[in-house]
């Protein structure tokens, strides 16, 4: 079932160690099949190299296994909270990727220092606060997914506009229309977490882009009137 | 038309990838036909890979296509600006490489701190100051190339002696005699960026290096008293 | 004799340079057959592009050479003092990996600022403290191991919960239940050392992650209720 | 003539990219034959990768070309006043890496703050001092070769026990018994100065290794009773 997706999805996984996102099997990708509701996602543990269509999982919105002789990925009830929630998204992805990593540990938002930023993410991309203990202790993949959520609610963020976040002391998500999107963003992510990284260090007292830069550079990509790129 | 000439500017965006300066597409090389005064440009959004030179843009310096199937960078009117004001020169590039874009996003100027900035630089390489609102919202493109201009102009720097500059919160724009120099002069403003940014964190009150060392270098490989390489 | 260790062994000192955790031969990996109290270990200064399975070196724990026609890696006495010491591991490593070793330099412990740390390491990595003249001028790298050991007993480190250490003002030691596993936990150290790095830098007043969080990653992982990969 | 030499010599500059020392060619290695006074050294500016035995330069040690078509490398000068001083080395290398590169724009001398830098270095690297007006415009590259020796001289520093050196503001020469141990002197001197560094940004009242440590190490690899590798 699913075979389309769950080609994307597998080809979305394997792109993690191509674009040194991961090291051995930290990441894991999904796509949703949004009109049966049903999930496919990286079974646990498995390495990229040789993982096959059939190793996939396919899951519903409960969490219920509909198909796959593997675990899927421990951090699948993420996943599935970020589908319920954002409902316009169709692929997921999760890495301890470098550099987006150390801003989850210095629990802090990635400010926006620039238009490679800008480009792609409307805003500062947000830190969410810490689980506290009893999240941590009781559903603690699925509290991941509900603090994602609730940063992005209590603070008036739009997903669509700002497709990734780190969580607090642990890693980025990123979000995207399928799971090859979601895998660019979680891309683009890295590299500005990298760039803003240094541009702190060589200016301590460094302000983010002025608000028309930044909307002129996400809309130049975004939206309606977009100009970049080919029709 | 212009075969030649676009033959140098495929072989130069094609090296961007090749000496890591880009991620994705972002990233445009163009090259000037002084005699006829067009332009050959990337297009926007096109990846470096599968690139033919059949997909390569001519345009005339007032941004009108005059041969081409794709639409250009959308960076080409910051282009055209520059080889409009600096008269000599026949390649531009146009990255957002890690390093230099630090020093874009720190709004800051790139000290001479060393010989390797000598050899090719004769100077600090300069921040532009920020785009006003009213120029990011008219012709943003367009403006970023004359806010270039106007840095070298008002500061007397010779865009001759000093082929790169930084944009306030964007990246760097290099240039050269041709399209390929133009990217092998974007290859060493990442690599001075890097070692800048070094040199300031292991010795916060360093000082650029001292003049008469400055000329020396710069004056090794430019100019008719240069001795580097061969005849 | 040991022919199926000496392969193992083999393979995960030709590990070492394909995970880019050392320059020229700065790394050895051993393994041992508890059965027979036997230690197979790489021979000193030889490159591990060419080494094959007859150039490792048997010693007993005593560090005799029971088979073998180099000499063994001059660290051979500090995996030694290690396998005497923690009984249940099979496999022993040691580098100078770039970002461990900065630590070692550092004289600091790594702390667990991340989930990426807490799902191997079940808190911070420690350092030792310096040797002293005496030992280091008596039998300086059986002293080396020693001083692991102590460090592990002095603290109440567990050393199967907590799998390397870094030596002052020299590199780190890893250790797993067999060689291959030792270079794993060698991967992740540098991983963990290069984020916790980083993560200081962007956030100085930067607090570790909070026990319960510690504990549910490493315990997703390791012991009886682990539920990470698959059965 | 001394196409032994000659092999060596061009085996040694292709490393120089092969160890990442390098961007395009900024780097030469040199050797010299001490029987009859001779060396060879890379010609200016040719890239490494199409360099022939025959493009090499032989020059005297007073700086006249004795064999080749080519201009030697216009570091030739500095060379040929390391050779004079230093009478038992064999080769000579010159390169703008990156690291080395750093400490030498910070003015600094690069600390011993670790084993891996007392395996190969017996003591800090020392970092001229800045050359004079006069010294820059008279005879520079000369120049730079006796400011190099200047400072083992005045300084004390055995250039046999401390094999490299950062120019002030300019970039690092290291030396060997022949062409290939300069380039493998130049490899740590690279891989110290990149720990360092991060050794005092991750503790900044860090201090050096201990001088028992140091001694220790560096004796365990060279001297008499050295006893790292094989016989």
């Amino acid at each position: 079932m699913l075979e389309k997706l769950k080609q994307e999805v597998l080809d979305a996984n394997k792109m993690l160690p191509e674009y040194k996102l991961v090291t051995f099997t930290w990441g894991n990708v999904s796509g949703i099949d949004r009109q049966s509701g049903l999930v496919v996602i990286k079974p646990s543990g498995v390495p990229y190299e040789t993982m096959t269509r059939d190793d996939l999982v396919v899951l519903d919105l409960d969490g219920n296994i509909v198909e796959g002789h593997l675990n899927p990925s421990s951090d699948a009830p993420t996943h599935l909270e970020i589908y319920k929630a954002f409902k316009n998204i169709g692929g997921v992805v999760h890495t301890h990727s470098n550099w987006a990593t150390c801003w989850a540990q210095s629990c802090r938002d990635i400010p926006a220092y620039g238009t490679t930023h800008a480009d792609f993410f409307y805003g500062s991309v947000p830190c969410t606060r810490p689980l506290t203990k009893q999240e941590v202790e009781s559903a603690y993949e699925k509290e991941t997914g509900k603090v994602i959520v609730e940063t992005f609610n209590t603070r008036g963020i739009d997903p669509e506009a700002i497709t990734g976040v780190v969580v607090n002391k642990h890693g980025p998500f990123s979000w995207g229309k399928d799971a090859a999107e979601a895998v660019h963003n979680a891309v683009v992510l890295e590299a500005v977490s990298n760039m803003a990284y240094h541009t702190e260090l060589i200016n301590h007292g460094c302000t983010p882009i002025e608000n028309y830069l930044l909307k002129k550079h996400y809309l130049r990509k975004h939206g309606p009137n977009s100009y970049y790129g080919q029709k």
